[in-house]
């Protein structure tokens, strides 16, 4: 089955709100098996809204919108959709009842006003969807042919809950059993870049086990993802873990887990196995890998605490780097670098130390040592690496990738130590 | 001047990314005073991008496309319109050598692979959109009646780049002058509810200078927008800071910026104008203060450092917080908020300390303490404040949460000091 998604306001059009709605009902119906094709945005206006809805029809002949259902002035996709149908609109004496409740519920003075009355007026010979969650209720419409318009709030707790409830029940009952499902699966990948990922992947770069190998690049790494579409639940699944197997078997250790898997919480478990405590220095991520470790729940029994050394007095008082080599080397150095992953090692009593050191910019860039150099340093039980990297993008996105990199040094020395060092 | 937004992806149109592109286009172009009268989202699937750009021409004349510029298989956006506007596709040299240059400057082994070539496939008689900021160049195509469709990047920071750099110039010679404009400017509050705001707006609680307010919370505080439609640019401009400047006499120290405003510039910028230096101590935001605070460029001189006192004995070792203190009232507590303030700003020597010290569960919580118990303390030369507040959201919310409160107890103490303590 194929349905389009028509997202209705200004607000959205004009961009002072992101839709949101849209990408829910996507990965909602694309869990039943209904492909969506394409999705549009349009104003608050009557003519704009039964264009869209009127080209959606013909594409597919089955529509669900989102929006300009409440009651004020500017919701018009009711009258719009009903005169598209050829339906005139009539007051639900249910639905009055419902909005009369409501306002006394909560607490309002005096009558129901007649604007809200609005949301009541509902087209003949549509069905209603219930809103348990709100006021404006949902709308089904369809025509002699089985084409088929839906209407759901604009507002996303109400719409969600209506889809749930009411929408994705009818949906599902014309889509038919066996229509096939969407399903995806993405591995994460870091420290391999998008282009050399498909060198690696070679002839897995543009499909695994038959399905498609998307490349999702972001300042966390590469993301792959796979997807199965038109295959029974049970096939999609299984096809998926071959495929993602596949993958994983290629690039070995630049997978570091899978779907929403975080890489701080990786090192975390990995420390966790293993007894040990960690401590982290930083100059140019300034408290962006503490930050990315104390995120995660629970974390309090691996970090002991870190250190962020943004001036060069920090790094000697409290980290014990040495002042020669602060001056010989400069702050965005080897020995610089090392020192900071021994020193709030030893400061803070842990078996693990991670030391960040670089110039995330805009300013402080030189030829030697561009914006974007950082040199980043580990200290594991008895071993210890360090290396220079030059990232790119803005300030934050250095920062952020400078702490996924900390991350990533700590997890191949902790789950890969023979690889180097 | 109308116009459509067509943006291109899979992994949109499936949900699994939420379009903030389509937005910021909307955005950037209603400033100019020309409107997006509808926006689509398609598959990577050349056929049904050709269509989608196709009926945006066909209604329009004018489209701006973001994705499926880059080097993978799943990029298909510049051969369906090439074949669109009837024209083939050529490589372009001078795109070529900035590719190979970029190689270079990363420091990737060997040559330009292949695959990264068909980025710089141009369509015959293309005007080259440049991207400083990645690889992909953007793409201007236009026919002979004056119709146009522009290509950009999807990855945000390229696309937003480009289209400031040399989109929107383009755009704006074509649509001309006197177009009513839609503007708008937004006052950042903070510290004060939803709710609270429009009691203490009172007759300004939905609209100033005639112009709408609309209430948007975020972590940060409570932004409030008023927008104006319709109005000569310098007519618009005029109404916003009248309506603007009517809301913050009635908010007084409420707000602390406007538009894209960032409290700990704020904080940075007072504490610079005194030549006071920052120090931190964080335990439940374990690095989130410190790192807003480091995002701000230039903060060097200003920020000395941090620690991240996570555990209890980095709190006595490091911040000399008394034991007995942690005992009696436990770590989350006034007297461990203050001694953590007090002991960064004497271990780092600066003028101005903070400590934070809460529970940012999910776990951790108690009747008397429950989550989202957080209690900051700030000393600012001789002064010093402490407070205890629940804030509400998840682990990651109350994290921010509490960052941006003890940026405003800071904000406070160095701005309104006659105001308490």
């Amino acid at each position: 089955m194929r349905i389009e998604i028509v997202t209705i306001g200004d607000e959205l059009l004009l961009g002072f709100t992101i839709d949101t709605n849209a990408a829910h009902l996507a990965r909602e119906l694309a869990a039943l098996g209904v492909q969506v094709v394409r999705r549009a945005t349009v104003g608050d206006r009557a003519e704009e809204i039964a264009a869209a809805v009127r080209d959606a029809l013909d594409r597919t002949g089955a529509v669900i919108m989102t929006g300009g259902l409440g009651p004020t002035a500017d919701d018009l996709t009711k009258p719009a959709i009903a005169a598209l149908f050829g339906r005139s609109l009539a007051l639900d004496p249910a639905i009055v009842a419902h909005l009369e409740r409501i306002w006394k519920e909560r607490g309002r003075p005096g009558a129901l006003p007649a604007t809200n009355l609005q949301q009541a007026m509902i087209p003949e010979g549509a069905r209603v969807l219930f809103n348990r969650h709100g006021t404006a209720p949902g709308i089904w419409l369809e025509d002699g042919g089985g084409r088929w318009a839906a209407m759901l709030p604009g507002v996303p707790r109400e719409m969600r809950g209506m889809l749930a409830d009411e929408l994705l029940p009818l949906v599902a009952a014309r889509a038919g059993a066996g229509a096939g499902v969407v399903r995806s699966r993405t591995l994460r990948t870091t420290g391999i870049a998008e282009s050399q990922l498909a060198v690696t992947l070679g002839d897995l770069a543009q499909r695994a086990e038959g399905l498609p190998v998307a490349y999702l690049p972001g300042v966390d790494g590469v993301d792959l993802r796979l997807t199965a579409r038109g295959l029974g639940a049970d096939e999609a699944e299984r096809t998926l873990a071959a495929g993602a197997a596949r993958l994983r078997e290629r690039l070995g250790r630049f997978v570091y887990g899978e779907d929403d898997a975080d890489l701080a919480a990786v090192v975390l478990d990995a420390c966790r196995a293993r007894g040990l405590r960690v401590a982290v220095a930083e100059s140019c991520t300034g408290g962006v890998l503490a930050a990315r470790l104390t995120a995660v729940p629970g974390s309090s029994d691996v970090v002991e605490g870190g250190v962020v050394a943004y001036d060069n007095r920090v790094k000697r008082e409290l980290l014990g780097v040495d002042d020669r080599d602060l001056q010989a080397y400069g702050a965005v150095s080897e020995p610089v670098a090392r020192q900071m992953a021994a020193g709030v090692r030893e400061r803070l009593g842990t078996a693990v130390g991670v030391g960040i050191t670089g110039i995330a910019g805009p300013g402080g860039g030189t030829p030697e040592k561009p914006v974007g150099t950082v040199w980043i340093a580990a200290s594991v039980e008895d071993a210890a690496w360090a290396a220079r990297t030059l990232f790119i993008g803005d300030r934050e996105e250095i920062r952020r990738r400078a702490a996924q990199a900390a991350l990533d040094m700590l997890r191949r020395m902790l789950l890969f130590p023979a690889e180097r060092g």
